[in-house]
This record gives C-alpha cells, sequence and structure tokens, in this order.
C-alpha cells in the first residue's frame, strides 16, 4: 500500500513528494524554511480552463477572495476569471491591488460599516446589500459623495442547498433579505442614487452532489425571474452563489464537471424571458483553489506514548484550523496527510501532530505512514482553501508560514 | 429581568454597562473605535489577591502566557505572579520584554525547534522538556554553546483531571513523557550540560470541580515523589499545571477558592520526604484573565429573517473564535452577552452575529436582549482569555481590534 495521492501530485522514485514536477525537499529548500504554504499556478489554471470549457458560456466565474487572499495568488486569479467576490474593504483594496477591475467586484457581507460602504462606493465596486437599513445608510453616503452606489440585492433563498458542508437558505438568516421582502428594495435600488447591477444568492457550500446543486441553481434562477418580473426590472447579472465541494475525505468524489455543466446549461436555456439579458457568474473559493494548496511542515520529534506513535511537527492548527478538525467541523476526520519525504508499503498508525501545546493540535489521528524519521517532511493536501487566513496565526507565538505561488 | 453581569461589572442609572466604574460608550470613545477588548487591571490583581490569600504558601503561582500574551497585560501580570509559562520562543521574547526574569520562566511545548533551545539555553529559561529525543538535541546545543541548559521534566500524567474542558492525562499523548519512561531521563538530567529544576505535570484545564481538581494533584505530588525518590534526586520546583475553570454557562458556578486551598494545603503538609525541600507552583491562564477581559462591538444593523431578529455586529469570530463555539467545543452554547447600552425587563430572543460573510460567525442565539438599537454596543464578557490571540484574525480581511488594559 502506497498512498493515494490528489491529482497533480506524485512521487519521484526516491519516494519524494513532487510538486509541480519538483520534490517537496527542494521547494523547502528554495523557500529557506517550514512550515511552508505551496499553490500550484499550473492547477490553478487548469481548474479555470476545466470550469471554462464545460460550463456553458452565459456563466461567468468569479473568485471568492475569502477562500485565499495570498497576494501573488489573486494577481494569478485575476488573469483568469472574470470577477472577485469579497467580503470587507481589507479583501476589496486586495482585489483592486490585484489588478482586478472594480466594475468586476462585488461587496458581500451582513455588517460593513459605514467606511467600507463609503470605500465601496468611491472605488466603483458593486455593493451586495444585505437589509433595508444597509441600503437606507449606503443612500445617505452616495448622497453626501455626489456618486451613484453601484447597488445588487442579496436575497435569503427560501431554500437550502441540500447536503451542504454549510447550509445558507431555507431559514432565517443574517444573509440578504428574505424573498418577501425583495421588492421594496428592488424599487428603491432603481431609483438614484443607485445603479441597479442585480441579485446575489447564496444557498450553501461545500456540496459534492451534482443533482443538489442543479436543484438549487434552478429555483435561484426562478425566484431570480419572478423577484425581477414582480419589481419590472432587468438584472445586468445574477450571482448565483456557489457551493461546488472539494473531495476532503475517504469516500468523497470529485464533482461530476460534466453533468453540472449540462444542467446548468439547460436551466439557463430555459430561463424566463425577464432573464434574457442577463449574465449569470458562479462565485467560487474552495473549489478554484483547495486542491491547488499543499501545505508541508517538518517532523521535529518522534515519541511513543501509551503504546501510540506521535509524529510531531514544526506546522499546526495556527495555520491549518480547519485540518485539525477545529473550524466548523462536527466530527473530525483526517484530511489527506502523507509523509513527503519517503514513501512505503509497509506502513503502520501514527498521530500527527502540530507544535502547538494543546490537544487540539492534530493534523492527522491513526493515520497509515510508512516508518519516519525526525527531518522527514509531512505534506498536508486541501491547503489551498482556508488554510493560513482562516487559522489563528498568532495562537501561542510562533512564526507565520511562509507562502509561494509555483 | 435584567442581566446577570459578571462580578466586578455593573450598569450605571441609564442602563450603561460599567467597566472599572466608566460607562461601555466611554471606553469606546476613548480608544476611538470597536471592536475593542478591555481587561481590568483591578480585577487581575484582586484575582492573584484572591490566590495568595487563600492558596498555602509553599505554591507558588505561575501565569500561563498562553491564555492572553498581550504585552500590557503581560507586563502587569509580571509585577504580580512567580513565574511565566510560554510555550514558544515568541512568547519567551514577550515574556522577558514584559520584565518577568528568565529563572522564573519555564518553557513548554511538544515540538520545539532547535533554534527555540537555542534561544532558552542562552537566556537561561528553563526547559520542560518533552522527550528524549528533545533532551538529546538540547545536549548537543547546550554542549555547542558551552552552557548549561535549565531543565524540567514534563511527564505525562497515568491520571486524568476528571471532568476537564481538556483532559491531558491518562491516554497516549504527545505531551511529555510517560511516567514509566521517566526514568532514564531524570538521571540523564543530573549531569552536565544540564540543571535539573524539576517537574512538570499538566492533566487538565478548565475545571469548576474542587473534588477532581484536588484528587489530580495528590496523585500528581505522589507521582513527582516517587519518581524523585526512585532517581535519587531533589527537584527545586514542581510545576503543577492548572486546571482551574471559569464560569461560562448558566449553571457554572465558581471555584470554590476556599476549600481548593485547604485541600492543597493539606496535601501538601502530608508530602513524601523526597519533596520536603521542594517549591510548587500551580500555572493558571484561563483562571486567572478570563474574567478581567470584556468585549464591545457595536450594533451596524437589525433586520429580521423568518420572524428571527438578527442584531448584527462589527464584532466576530475573527476576534472571538471561543465565543461562537468553534474552538474545541462540541455544543455551542452563549458566553455571557449582553446589549452594553442599554437595560431593560422588556426582553426578547435575538441572535447575535458578527460581521463575517459565513453563519458560523455567531456570537449568540436565542439571547434575551431589550429593545436594541444600530448604535449600541454589544458585550461579550469571559474575554481576557482565549480571545484575541487565539482568533482566526486575517480571516476576510477586517480590521485587527483595539486591546486597553484599564
Amino acid at each position: 500500500m502506497t498512498d493515494r495521492l490528489p491529482a497533480g501530485f506524485g512521487r519521484d522514485e526516491a519516494g519524494q513528494l513532487l510538486v509541480a514536477g519538483r520534490s517537496a525537499g527542494d521547494w523547502v529548500r528554495q523557500a529557506g524554511d517550514t512550515p511552508l504554504f505551496l499553490y500550484d499556478g499550473a492547477l490553478l489554471t487548469a481548474r479555470v480552463q476545466a470550469f471554462r470549457a464545460t460550463l456553458p458560456p452565459e456563466l461567468g466565474l468569479h473568485y471568492a477572495v475569502k477562500a485565499n487572499p495570498y497576494p501573488p495568488l489573486l494577481a494569478h486569479m485575476a488573469g483568469l476569471v472574470d470577477g472577485f467576490d469579497v467580503a470587507s474593504a481589507g479583501e476589496m483594496d486586495k482585489a483592486l491591488a490585484a489588478g482586478m477591475t472594480a466594475a468586476h467586484v462585488s461587496f458581500a457581507g451582513p455588517g460593513k460599516r459605514d467606511r467600507e460602504l463609503e470605500a465601496a462606493v468611491r472605488t466603483g465596486v458593486t455593493l451586495n446589500v444585505e437589509s433595508a437599513g444597509e441600503l437606507e445608510r449606503l443612500a445617505a453616503i452616495a448622497g453626501r459623495l455626489a456618486r451613484p452606489a453601484r447597488v445588487a440585492l442579496r436575497v435569503n433563498p427560501p431554500f437550502a442547498l441540500k447536503g451542504s458542508g454549510m447550509k445558507m437558505g431555507g431559514a432565517a438568516s443574517p444573509f440578504g433579505v428574505d424573498a418577501a421582502d425583495a421588492g421594496p428594495l428592488l424599487t428603491r435600488m432603481a431609483e438614484a442614487p443607485f445603479e441597479f447591477r442585480g441579485l446575489h444568492l447564496f444557498a450553501g457550500s461545500q456540496n459534492l452532489s451534482v443533482e443538489a446543486i442543479l436543484q438549487s441553481q434552478r429555483q435561484s434562477v426562478a425566484l431570480s425571474a419572478q423577484l425581477l418580473a414582480e419589481a419590472g426590472l432587468q438584472a445586468p447579472l445574477i450571482n448565483l452563489g456557489g457551493g461546488f465541494g472539494v473531495p476532503y475525505f475517504p469516500g468523497d468524489t470529485e464533482l461530476d464537471l460534466g453533468a453540472l455543466g449540462a444542467g446548468l446549461a439547460e436551466i439557463l436555456a430555459e430561463r424566463p424571458p425577464v432573464l434574457a439579458g442577463s449574465r449569470f457568474a458562479l462565485e467560487l473559493g474552495r473549489w478554484l483553489v483547495a486542491e491547488a494548496g499543499v501545505y508541508l511542515c517538518r517532523i521535529t520529534d518522534i515519541k511513543q506514548s501509551g503504546g501510540e506513535i506521535f509524529l510531531v511537527t514544526d506546522g499546526g492548527l495556527h495555520h491549518q484550523l480547519a485540518a485539525t478538525g477545529n473550524f466548523g467541523t462536527v466530527i473530525r476526520r483526517n484530511y489527506p496527510v502523507v509523509n513527503a519525504s519517503r514513501d512505503s508499503s509497509a506502513r503502520g498508525p501514527v498521530s500527527v501532530v502540530g507544535c502547538l501545546c494543546t490537544p487540539l493540535d492534530r493534523l492527522a489521528e491513526k493515520a497509515q505512514f510508512p516508518e519516519s524519521r525526525v527531518g522527514d517532511l509531512v505534506a498536508v493536501f486541501m491547503a489551498g482553501a482556508y488554510g493560513r487566513s482562516a487559522s489563528p496565526e498568532a495562537f501561542l507565538g510562533h512564526p507565520p508560514p511562509l507562502e509561494r505561488l509555483i
């Protein structure tokens, strides 16, 4: 038995993990230290190309910056996708600095502050408005600045994306306005100081079921048409949200992009007339970047306790909170984790732990590893999304990790 | 019904929360913005004084820096406690910068790197050694530097602190060496290049049962005596770990410090002769600082969805991960959370959410709040420990919170 590696990664003859054709050890030597996040630009590009080749042409592709805001990765993505979706003025600044034009940036978030609304009006990004109160604050700011505010209405879908890692519809929610309350806001958005840009619906994330995604997208398109028809408006852009999942765990399978593309093409082809002139976009984060990233850390100690073997590394939950099962997880399961320095068919169970002085810091439990040595590198896959920026980096005072787009 | 506030906090006649005798609004005006962490120095001092007045004099008090490494708070604590326990070279630097002398700093952690061991030998802090491998690396470093290494042996206790929020004994563990393996390491520590400082045992944390804490401390003292007697060594210091919990949730009650003090005095009075010359220390983090801290954020929006009321704030899990139930928690429960700007007996259920664009970002669910307005301040208590530094501050690109020791 040897490791089943995610697509795009391999081993050299000596058993070292290959990332973008070079060994993990080479990458670490070049970067100068561990822990090290590597993001494979060719895998990012290939993912976008697969989307373009398979999804219908009316469907644009946005990148959700929250998944990974590393500036070189943003600059890479800016050249590939049709827009960036951001969730704060800080992310907006990064999106613009990465080369995305303001006309293709939209800004969602339930708690936007006045200073954020003002910055968005000044730069001309589209604000996905989350409530009547936010719209009125925005009207005042746009009036004061004597500039139009580009707005889209975020609607809380009355349906959920079934089986999602995170559901964001079909229930009371702080995100967007309930569909029943959308009418007056849409009417208001058709007037100065607003420039109406469209709708935003986000029903869930991290979903691996083509059927569930298509069902929620069919509902999203129908709801969009209904709301626009009732308001007597046409929308330049319908942001249909995300939801495309990635396979973290044994038994998970990659989304069938072909089936998704065919289903979405049919949904868009059959859309009601009010949507005839609209463009559409999917807002994907995790699906675009998770699998292109790998986190490399080094074994600093190997110890036995109570008959178990612990590989202690210089990495940990301060860089990889989700991989340790401590972020939005109910049942802890191992991400794909391997010894990146050696491979063999002789295996035994180990726990891979981080360097933090807390029992929460476990990168893998009862993983099958070859006999490992102090100094070996450990690779945690699926590290391109919700890694460094979604982790408590300052916890216990260790230095920040390195990051490289390769 | 009005809020039951944690000890040390009150309300003025207008219903505003009082922190150290001034209103929350005053503190925010003075600091200039929200979100704002306030740490009440008088409450910190009072907590240490309560310990001193109640616990036996042989029992020193160490502060576990990981609970809150805010430099002004560290400087305050440095003048009050007998030592600092740190978990990285970064925390060691902060401890020394805060004015704690190296002789009273000890450094634990399962994945110490060579550069960290070297820094510790150079500064003269005590290293709580976690494995045979670490001890040999340390021997090489001390030899190369021609300086003695101050060492204590961290022992993985063969018993757990029952009912702890986090158990750290009684099972296979990456922390310390199993008691059965301690003998050869203790023998080695008695020789150059080592200076033997004692033992470190940590059986669990966040425990509210006097009986459970006393039972584990009785076992820790007995185990320490046994290991030292078998090795023919005396120990300057036995670090008995932590475990003192604080009441986060309804139904939790404060630890009975008097009963703890009496029980610990008895345990120490009856200690075996090999420990006659030893000093002892408890290593407390959360218990010393959690209740002295409050996190203030501001309501930016109030919305209804699906019949529920959401108070949207400018705070969130990027500063308060544990309060949102996303850090080491199985069942999410509300921390004490109140409207800090107004109080009244008329109440209704609300959800208090943060500004992050993720459904994980909930500071309170179905909390009983007075009728609130946009602009009101919300206070999250128990914010002195595992707040800012234990949260993913960069997540979604919002600015850092403010912190003040008052």
